[in-house]
């Protein structure tokens, strides 16, 4: 992808703050942070959401964050893939977020407008959803 | 860990709408959705935080996600894990949310309190991390 600025990020293109490279992944430092150490591990193929990464670069990236957690020293923080403008995705290239949470204010704020529990609806989507895993 | 519901889950005595189950994972629709088709992914064995897992255990998680994700239909969704109470997390067992976001108010809400890039700042951040990953 020519236009893809995380693109450009893995062929050098354009400098990164780089934390850790693999030849499926890399991490960088995120250079708009919410919160000091607020780090990014993206998958080095492009695709745009989750469903359109392999499966061995996936399994890399959780172990990579784990890394970006301990090694910021941060006792909460939050792991965020947004997927979809909608979702809040700014760049069209998968990416997690590693984002200590200093205190109430820094780091990733969370809105949790949780419905009732309707167990009928939750028995007939569960039928519906495993049928199709 | 006796007093954990996810650990509960996992032992089958606490019932659950089960979604995929492997020897180190399971996914499960969360019963207080923010939106419809909102499942979770656990680790099997009881860590509160991201960086308490085995990257065995890790590795196996995000394809799963995707399962929950390509299961679900959803165009926009955010997978989210949070860790300590600070950062949002409600259930002391590494869990990561699957939450698919079909309009601006169901699903999650994100705030995002972006701070002024200090490219100095992160120069030196970079070398100290660098030196612990």
């Amino acid at each position: 992808m020519a236009a893809c600025i995380f693109c450009k990020i893995v062929k050098g293109e354009i400098p990164s703050f780089k934390l850790f490279e693999s030849d499926k992944v890399l991490a960088f430092l995120d250079i708009q942070p919410l919160s000091k150490g607020h780090a990014l591990v993206i998958p080095k193929q492009h695709g745009e959401k989750l469903v359109d990464i392999g499966d061995d670069a996936l399994a890399e990236i959780l172990p990579v964050v784990k890394k970006l957690a301990a090694a910021s020293g941060a006792e909460n923080y939050n792991v965020l893939q947004n997927n979809g403008r909608l979702a809040h995705q700014e760049v069209g290239h998968v990416h997690f977020h590693m984002i200590p949470k200093p205190n109430a204010t820094e780091g990733l704020g969370i809105g949790w407008p949780m419905g009732p529990t309707d167990m009928e609806a939750l028995k007939k989507l569960h039928a519906e959803l495993k049928a199709k895993m």
